[in-house]
């Protein structure tokens, strides 16, 4: 776990580098917040069983890409592919996988852009590749996928059926605003 | 200044300690971030000069209100009159004003809930009461904010009317997404 | 547990006010850091259990004393008597013990200046006291007191009773190098 | 600065990676306390102005090597040479230059390690070097150093001889404390 709580910190710090970079060349941070988190040990071991893979080591270094999770928060959402596109850019991390549910959101509502990555860790015996899963979202698409995990923790739900339809249609609604204010910014920003 | 750090300490852990409390009975947190800033000597300086004030701590004290803020940014709107409510029925604090621009927005689309309160610092010769302006708004309105606050830095914009509309009308779809999403809150929250 | 994380933040505000002030009005930090911890819920049932008593909330309260412990690093000695005198000076803090392990320094060398106090914390239903251990040490009886720490979970050592000396020996080392470092900082200090 | 902030940042997380793996294989933080810090836009002037450079980014670049400067604060002064060699063999890590001030103190009787060496930080358009100077030191060694540091700012001082004399005897009988104390370490740790 050491070692992925150690991922966690080169990928945190190689954000926090690009957003100070931003900041100083477009005078805005395109991050707002970086959230990260440890898959805990009993979520390990009921991923690995449901997979029925053996509780090993070698099995979660290959099987689970998500034990070391960052979010990225930015706030529109042509931030969120430019801060990704210069994370990806970078000669020590290697793309594994890409899920741009922004692009084609899920069935529910639910927008995000997914990376699994693999970042150098120096240890006191060398580097050491390690998975991260990365997803960034716009505050507007985190807050909204806030609420909708909460639905999917609430088993006996009489109205399930309405309330989803209502979510999928406040994403939509979402979206809209997020693409509307981006554009105001555009015009705000490059005016004068 | 340092006793106006020192009121920010104050309210800050005040704040803390009602999200805390909360979350224990309400199983989710209302308050998403607290900000605290303090007036800048340059800015203090100027607005003692735009109100043609004398520059010297008892004017500082008497008619600026605005040296120490805090900016609370809760889920919910419905959180935000909670959390003002619990603090301001605190028996320490006293409060001298309340502008609520969520009720009563402002012109531009401008949505907040503002209070200036007294609280008292603990130092080495006793009690002093400080003030400090404390602003609440949802995470929407927050970002909304951050937004409109640019334009305000723009002088030579030729389609500013334009953009003053558009703003104004996002900040409507804003707030009645941001009603909805709590009702939906409401169902999911209360249904089971 | 909540309450005592609360009485935890509003103990550290009030030093942190106090620290502030005293930089201002001095120019440099009494105090170095404050660390804060929690009693686990196996170690208070551990306690209750040594002591004989019913696991309930009231035997808890009244009589666990450590639940929330403050340990404040001071850079001199009388740093500790100062910001010590501060908080139990104000008109919230009441004193209920008092132990100076500096002047009367545990067998082992241990030195450290405990207090428990109550403090109020301002819960939705008014203000409610609740009680806090707060350790003073320098950085150097933090230094020795982490060292013998680590002694006591150490079962079978050989060689113990000469450690134990060498313990005591170090701690008497160490606590007059403290007060010459005090002294030399006063001829710096008000020298011109 | 933008670029000595982020070169501060990576070595920050470097630093506390090794922690976390010495913390896991060791089951103690060989570093206590990790300090970073810029040098303020007037001092580089006043440095450039000092070595007779013109001011341009090239001089700065090529001549300071303290701009951005890390304080590793250590228990023991083993764990100082223990961190220091395993970030100088990380492969994108380049030594510029040591100096060991702990195996030769200066005349003032103060002992630390500086390394300067060269981080690489992920810039949009690639890898760039930049120079960062590394303090590292015990707990004890940094208290006195705090303490010599206010006495060079004081200059009309009658007694400095006298002060200085004795806090050349005070660093040594510290450092003799330093090493009993990682001897007794050492025996308690190894015992059993």
């Amino acid at each position: 776990m050491m070692e992925f709580r150690c991922a966690l910190m080169e990928i945190e710090t190689k954000l926090n580098v690009l957003n100070s970079e931003f900041a100083l060349t477009h005078n805005r941070n395109p991050i707002q917040t970086i959230k990260t988190r440890l898959k805990q040990p009993v979520s390990i071991l009921e991923k690995l069983h449901r997979k029925e893979l053996e509780v090993n080591i070698f099995n979660v270094e290959e099987y689970l890409a998500d034990i070391a999770g960052v979010r990225v928060i930015c706030s529109f959402p042509e931030d969120i592919y430019t801060v990704a596109d210069l994370l990806l850019h970078q000669d020590d991390i290697r793309m594994l996988e890409i899920k741009d549910y922004i692009k084609k959101p899920k069935e529910s509502g639910y927008r995000s852009l997914h990376l699994i990555v693999e970042v150098p860790i120096f240890l006191s015996e060398g580097k050491k590749p390690r998975k991260v899963e990365i997803q960034f979202r716009t505050i507007a698409m985190d807050f909204w996928a806030s609420l909708e995990h909460q639905l999917r923790y609430k088993k006996h739900l009489e109205n399930a059926e309405e309330i989803s339809r209502e979510l999928r249609d406040c994403a939509d609604k979402i979206t809209s605003l997020d693409y509307r204010m981006q554009e105001l910014r555009g015009k705000i920003e490059y005016a004068d």
